[in-house]
């Protein structure tokens, strides 16, 4: 068996969305479709992949350097020795032949999206649901059968008031979600205290409510609004600092009592294992968020687990970014903690199976080969308009 | 005044040297040229860059993001209040707008691309060579005459024996250097230490070899490989470690005493300062490597300079990565600790100005506005051709 092709195009995802640190208005996200000589249900399999938001396409670094090394190399380097399917560590391998160590940003989204499109392949080849084949060759068969999942919006957007605000929370709670997310960090602090306590006067309390700065401050401001938040006892405060000062998350988690959150802009087992080597955060409360399509893809998110794990964290203190169903069946196959879901932008590409509905904050997975695209019709139009 | 233009191009690099790490078969650069409106000498000035080694050109990235944020700002926010020049800083700045926190690779080659044709543009029209504005502005005009400078090389390529590698070593010498740099980890252990025995017996003493392993080893290889060393007494033991292992580093620098150096795959301030407050580096001897170009240019240098000097280092602990013309203005304008030269590897990037040569070890600059492109014939002839 072969890789006979691999496409890639760019699309737009732009919104009029804005966190504490970018607007979404430019934003754009790679596509990407890997054609392999497998047939299945009389036509060949086809694995899809897409970057997730926040970081931009790469088309550029997919046409010169990872697709043409997968292209280049010898078939049979890329398939388990059984031959009967792709082999993702092989495949990781080869598209990091000639990349020197160290400098993990751009090119960790490249190969993301190449390994989320292999990973589909080969769930498509052994004509399971990806997270049960997860589960069935890292967790002894264990699944999942539905996953956490918390609504993130609260986007700063011009003339967005409070009662628009509360619309939006009010919206996510209609949709069947127990928890929701919002930003902080673009307005003062008097203000996002004010943002913040109509969100959870419509919520009931802070449990139900994650708040996220976007990395956007600095100790001291991270630690005032720690200090003016602690009382309200949130879900968790999201990127309170740049992603890369570990000493002052050090800092920060000696003063604040609840959860912190971050992650999702380490793109790299290195990155992430120097977090918890030097962050000062606490497995019995923290969550880690790294994005598997950001960070190089399932393969280094295995190795991230491994070194968490060694570090003593749980799985379940994992709940990734990004809100795409690739995270989802890592959540319900490897035993993490949740998935973020964002039910309002970043259409098609966020969001879950058309059949599964959130249920009390929960979802379940469709037991759809794959990823799970086939089951969600816009985002499989949108690979099959692209890719035809 | 204004920028009227700014184009890029990608050209080969390609050699069939190898490190420890990666091999250089289809190595490219991005060049790129930055005009303005400003008349010196009858002509528009321009100004010139290119990426560094070792990390791929970066096209895509600067014309779908940073090229078109700095073409569709406000002329008059990308000058300096005075109305004169250029504010290398304001443009950094608009080049990073929409840009997230964390993920420090690709995107800081391609913004070190186009800081480093601004600066040129900067010094020319100041009339001045860029080592010299840098020193007016930062060193109270103290710049250093001449910048110590070593011959980076030893790399492995097919059929390269020891009478190969003593006779690459000698070219140096006779070519004025003083201290050269070998690879090593491409080979085990006792194979390395033949070359570097061979290499120490040529140049005299360890002192005047360094050697170089390129991110290559784990912790007991590279501990192994410190203690096979430590009594050649050499310049330097160069990326020993993963370039972001730092706990690693402290460990090693435990238990070896001769200097360690590193930093040429960290391409942010942050990164540098976890290195700084993690690595368990020792200021009175190890040496910083980062690369300006790779890393976010020189503003992002300077905010490097300042992180180090606030925690005790000296700059003259920095001898930059890559062997350019840029970064040896940046160690005679800043009072480096040298630079890195690369005598037969990756022309016309390599190497400095035609009429400075290599004296005992050390090079002088040219009197040329700018960093000195139009006294490095073979460069600035490429310059020319691709922006005619």
């Amino acid at each position: 068996m072969r890789i006979v092709d691999i496409r890639e195009k760019t699309v737009s995802i732009a919104s009029e969305i804005r966190n504490a640190y970018i607007d979404f208005s430019k934003m754009t996200v790679s596509v990407l479709a890997l054609t392999t000589d497998v047939v299945r249900d009389g036509r060949p399999v086809v694995g899809y992949g897409f970057n997730s938001n926040g970081r931009y396409a790469q088309g550029a670094l997919l046409r010169e350097r990872f697709i043409p090394r997968i292209m280049a190399a010898d078939p049979q380097g890329l398939i388990r020795p059984e031959g009967d399917n792709l082999d993702p560590f092989r495949i990781w391998d080869v598209m990091m032949a000639n990349e020197k160590p160290g400098g993990h940003g751009e090119r960790s989204v490249a190969v993301g999206v190449v390994d989320m499109a292999v990973w589909d392949a080969v769930a498509k080849i052994e004509g399971k649901p990806l997270y049960r084949l997860l589960a069935d060759r890292y967790r002894n068969g264990q699944a999942d059968e539905k996953v956490f999942v918390y609504a993130a919006g609260g986007y700063y957007y011009p003339g967005k008031d409070l009662d628009a605000l509360k619309a939006e929370m009010q919206g996510y709670l209609d949709m069947g979600y127990a928890v929701v997310k919002m930003k902080i960090g673009g307005a003062d602090l008097q203000e996002d205290l004010r943002r913040i306590a109509s969100v959870v006067d419509l919520v009931g309390k802070g449990e139900r409510l994650a708040v996220d700065a976007n990395g956007r401050f600095d100790l001291p401001t991270a630690a005032a609004y720690g200090e003016a938040m602690e009382s309200i006892g949130l879900r968790w405060y999201e990127e309170p600092l740049d992603p890369l000062d570990y000493a002052s998350h050090a800092e920060l988690a000696q003063g604040y009592e609840g959860p912190l959150a971050t992650g999702e802009n380490l793109f790299s087992f290195q990155d992430m294992r120097n977090l918890l080597r030097h962050g000062g955060l606490r497995p019995d409360r923290d969550v880690l968020q790294m994005d598997p399509v950001l960070s190089y893809g399932l393969v280094e998110y295995l190795r991230m687990q491994e070194a968490l794990k060694a570090q003593g964290w749980s799985p379940r203190r994992c709940i990734p970014h990004g809100g795409h169903q690739f995270a989802l069946n890592l959540a319900a196959g490897l035993g993490l903690g949740g998935n973020e879901s964002y039910p309002r932008v970043f259409a098609p590409f966020g969001g879950f199976a058309d059949s599964t509905p959130i249920v009390d904050g929960y979802i379940e997975l469709p037991a759809v080969p794959g990823i799970g695209f086939e089951d969600k019709s816009k985002l499989i139009d949108l690979f099959r308009a692209e890719f035809p």
